[in-house]
């Protein structure tokens, strides 16, 4: 069992740092109640203003803020999920309109010592202006082991897609954490999304949002905490909050057991079904499962 | 727009005659109130009891058993859903463990004249029952017009697996018309899991399930009709009751337009992923989109 906490607030606009200090005083009070991990929304180090970033924010800065952020792990000895630009893997050979490295939306998990222990970049980007300012990636959730729990990210609209969930359950998830910048006025997307995805993939879904105005954006907080039987075990209001909720493999395994979605599951079906699509027959051309 | 109407009742087991009266007065008084469909639980005009009806339903009284139901659609000018044991089409080839034709749970869309306009196989079986009963089947989702909504059907467990209503949305469906039979103790599933596939592809799906106890089981009732926001359009309580609801491609098309879940999900890569598991690697091969 692990304690996670999340972080909701409010980001500067590319006062970084002011944001490092709101994630440094949140990692400091959720290590002293006893958290193996903080998790904070989308870009919050840099504020979620995806055009003013591209324009405004040096991408040589960003090894001193990751520097930063892992010093803030460390030294609280807790933890820590932030989201960042980030160049595109150098050895993955991508390359963006202009010839430059892609440009990505991306989150990191650092142990308590610091350490980088899993880095993903966000496969759906949201909206005109992330699509302007930022290439997205192709690469599936991984998953690592974090104080013995199965653990993978995604990024804010990932996962809003079921297909995202379902890869990184498919790939051992059992807690899946996710950064966020959602707009108010979508609640629906916690409120019924986030704890869908808890109880159809049965893990543990934590989304952590921003609140308030930030440049052009309001947000609306309403960060959740989803166990795998979909209740919410956690969920803040629309203001600044530190949100706290216990997680852990038993529920996973108990969920899994009452009802064993993934094991049900019937990919072979799916991608045939698909591939009966493509082909414009909309039926399958041969049967396996 | 089409009004809807949902029957939620207590079907008698093995009692056909009772059932389909149960079924006709709702017809009956839906078509007067305006509707323009009727949709009932799985397997109402047979009750739900997967093994009794394997022991005791001899399939030749099928036939006529649907040509009542035909009846009670086109003499109350309604559409119908009705569920039904179905022997697999001759021209699939499905032969079951015993070298019979595969015995499936079926639903059938009838028009108001009583022609049946789409039949649908159940995918998922749900519990060591059903699978013991019935062979699960492999067609997708197909769809059609009907009061100038595209409409489809799933049964009870397909709905919780977000591939299923997937196959659905991307044939073109705009109406997902499931009966079901959920145990008491799940509310999750029409409450969380039912809306949230309305919502991820913006469609409306009405739920349609048993209430009190029939046989061994206990149902909890609590049908329901969501929108293409994932807000519930209408929701019964645990007893009998005759629901409606107003539903039509308006809707399902402005809630399109704001988010674009169908056009900005990924596919390719989805399969891709899959493959990458698929090969031990948990890593994309190469990548399209």
């Amino acid at each position: 069992m692990m304690l996670l906490s999340i972080l909701q607030a409010t980001a500067a606009v590319l006062d970084v740092e002011a944001n490092l200090r709101t994630i440094d005083e949140a990692a400091n009070r959720a290590a002293r109640a006893g958290a193996g991990l903080l998790l904070t929304p989308e870009l919050f180090p840099v504020g979620y203003a995806p055009l003013r970033l591209r324009d405004g924010l040096d991408p040589a800065t960003l090894p001193a803020i990751r520097e930063s952020l892992a010093g803030i792990a460390s030294r609280n000895g807790i933890g820590l999920v932030y989201s960042l630009p980030a160049d595109a893997d150098a050895a993955s050979g991508e390359v963006d309109r202009s010839g430059g490295p892609c440009w990505h939306i991306s989150a990191s998990l650092v142990d308590a010592g610091g350490a980088e222990l899993l880095r993903y970049a966000k496969v759906h980007l949201f909206g005109d202006e992330e699509r302007q300012a930022f290439d997205a990636a192709s690469e599936p959730p991984a998953v690592v082991d974090f104080l013995g729990i199965r653990t993978s990210l995604l990024i804010c609209y990932d996962i809003e897609f079921p297909e995202a969930a379902r890869a990184a359950a498919a790939r051992g998830a059992e807690l899946l954490l996710v950064p966020t910048a959602l707009s108010a006025g979508y609640e629906a997307v916690p409120q019924v999304l986030v704890r869908a995805r808890a109880l159809e993939s049965q893990l543990n879904v934590a989304y952590a949002n921003h609140c308030g105005a930030e440049g052009s954006y309001t947000f609306g907080g309403g960060s959740v905490v989803a166990g795998p039987d979909g209740r919410l075990l956690a969920e803040a209001g629309n203001a600044a909050e530190l949100l706290f909720a216990t997680v852990g493999p038993e529920a996973v395994r108990a969920a899994r057991d009452d009802v064993p979605y993934l094991r049900e599951r019937r990919p072979g079906l799916y991608r045939e079904w698909e591939a009966g699509l493509a082909d414009g027959t909309g039926r399958p051309s041969e049967r396996q499962d």
